[in-house]
């Protein structure tokens, strides 16, 4: 980003016909937005959500509520566009785009999806690797080919990241574990409702995958590959192909955050380009968006996944741009009382 | 509201193929939305929102950061166009409407205004009271008014209200005093950021107001003469007026919500048709959403008013009718994969 550009945003903002401040934390994301873009009048004009999907060996140990075919099956309503991103990201103007990085199911090549399958879905971490290390690097670098893939289409201002895969907020989890050192019983949620029961074997399963990996933090793919998801990789390698291509990118939430971890671990310039969408109700996300330096901008207790904070929160962002292009300054609004 | 259609949209909501409740509080502002229009399919086709001004003879007492002069020419911005609340009710597709109920300045009759002035600026209730029992009944008519006018322009879908008058934050805190029984040291907030003296003597005019007039919470319209606003008793009839002709309203941060709060003291059956932007990050805030049993849709660290949190809500409502109309159930999902 453009440090003088990020400045003169903000003494734009303090100079606005308005108290200064008043606009919380809109102002920043439209100073950050306008740093990154280098001019003060930023238009968001194309918004990608990519939904990222793969499966989860994990699953083996009863850590879901859903059963792994339908991760395929939602891939297939994203594209017959009747699901909850759909929806959200034609609210935001957005277009949705799903990309199979890891999913258990073989989609005919004629799928209008990114076709970046590294493999049928992960091992169960509880007792194996979830996938090698070569594999994670590629599912990261599926990510970044995305990115390179839709800028080459047309020029790209936003970008949002979205996950779908069954199970996945366990590797979500032990990623945090791994990170936070905080306890794994501290940290583990419901993902989408399991009950009592599911919920000691999702901690247990984790609990069991970080005493025989024993990830070492200091090496982010290494994590991946123990305890990681393919698509969580492909999260990671779409905030690290944005930041490359100078374009901000909002992470939705628990899911994605974890990616965008993983990313910012790898490449941590990426943190300039990164945004959050949404504070979930999965504990731990909380550590991350710390550990992140962000500050969520939507908190509706949402935790579906699939990209649907990320898009709510674009409309946000996007707002934020008109907020410090549009509203004028005192010396605008004397301007215009002369000239009247 | 009609119940029926509540019950039908939360149906609705469940049987959509995604896990139960995870799009959090928009899920229940649909079902709302559903039940005041009586349809599955809301669309929130004319959004207004109406910006209230005023003026306060408590600012004799040096409670605000602004001279008395800042509301009229803020009257002026709006039509202009280039305030805070036009940039961000135009993102919101919602016209802004600019209404007088008690301006100390003398408008011109042809200047595109709801003209309602009751008063030029009301009395310093630290020594008198804000205006007579007759002038807030009046300042309360002069929203039902407005709405009336409004509906008899075309059919209204959404209102929102706003605020404008240097000072009113003193008034709004003295009727959070008098409902929630809270110390007004612990309720006064810094407004648009008076120093540590200005709180002072913020905190010592409203502890003389309430002395001295004694304010009866059973007796909302004695509460708003004693110690409220013009605008604010304009912002409690825009609501009362809204939900007598069954339109939803989304009140904007404290002092909109100070004006919703006596809306529903004198007419409780209102509450059906509010719903809250923002929190505020004024003291007090969080009584009244709570008193008015109402979840605030956004967390921004807004603090303007104008209406700025209410047309950004607005974005939030409308994503809200989407979610229940265009989200896909199970029976939908299965319908179309039988057709394909």
């Amino acid at each position: 980003p453009d440090a003088d550009a990020y400045e003169a945003a903000r003494e734009r903002l303090r100079n606005q016909a308005r108290p200064a401040g008043c606009l919380g934390i809109l102002e920043d994301v439209g100073a950050r937005l306008s740093g990154i873009f280098g001019v003060m009048d930023v238009h968001l004009a194309r918004k990608v959500v990519i939904t990222c999907a793969g499966d989860h060996g994990i699953c083996a140990e009863g850590v879901s509520l859903f059963p792994q075919e339908v991760t395929p099956q939602m891939v297939y309503n994203f594209i017959n566009g009747g699901a909850s991103i759909n929806v959200l990201a034609k609210h935001a103007g957005a277009a949705v785009r799903v990309a199979d990085i890891g999913v258990n199911h073989d989609f005919e090549p004629a799928l209008p999806i990114f076709h970046k399958k590294v493999r049928r879905g992960t091992g169960n971490f509880a007792i194996e690797p979830a996938m090698t290390r070569d594999e994670a690097r590629k599912s990261v670098e599926a990510g970044i080919e995305i990115v390179d893939e839709l800028v080459r289409e047309s020029p790209l201002h936003l970008l949002g990241t979205g996950d779908m895969g069954i199970g996945n907020t366990t590797p979500s989890t032990a990623i945090i574990a791994a990170y936070s050192g905080l306890s794994v019983s501290e940290l583990t949620g419901r993902g989408t409702g399991v009950d009592d029961e599911g919920l000691r074997r999702k901690i247990s399963a984790i609990e069991r995958g970080l005493a025989l990996h024993k990830p070492d933090p200091r090496d982010p793919l290494g994590v991946l590959a123990a305890v990681g998801g393919l698509e969580i990789g492909g999260l990671a390698g779409l905030v690290i192909g944005a930041a490359a291509h100078g374009v901000p990118v909002v992470c939705d939430g628990f899911i994605a955050t974890a990616g965008a971890l993983i990313a910012c671990e790898l490449a941590p310039k990426a943190k300039a380009y990164l945004f959050a969408s949404h504070n979930s109700v999965e504990i731990g996300h909380a550590f991350m968006l710390k550990h992140l330096g962000l500050q969520p901008l939507l908190h509706l207790e949402f935790r579906l996944g699939e990209g649907t904070g990320a898009a709510l929160a674009m409309e946000l962002m996007d707002a934020s741009t008109r907020i410090l292009a549009d509203i004028r300054t005192f010396e605008e609004v004397a301007i215009q009382d002369a000239q009247a």
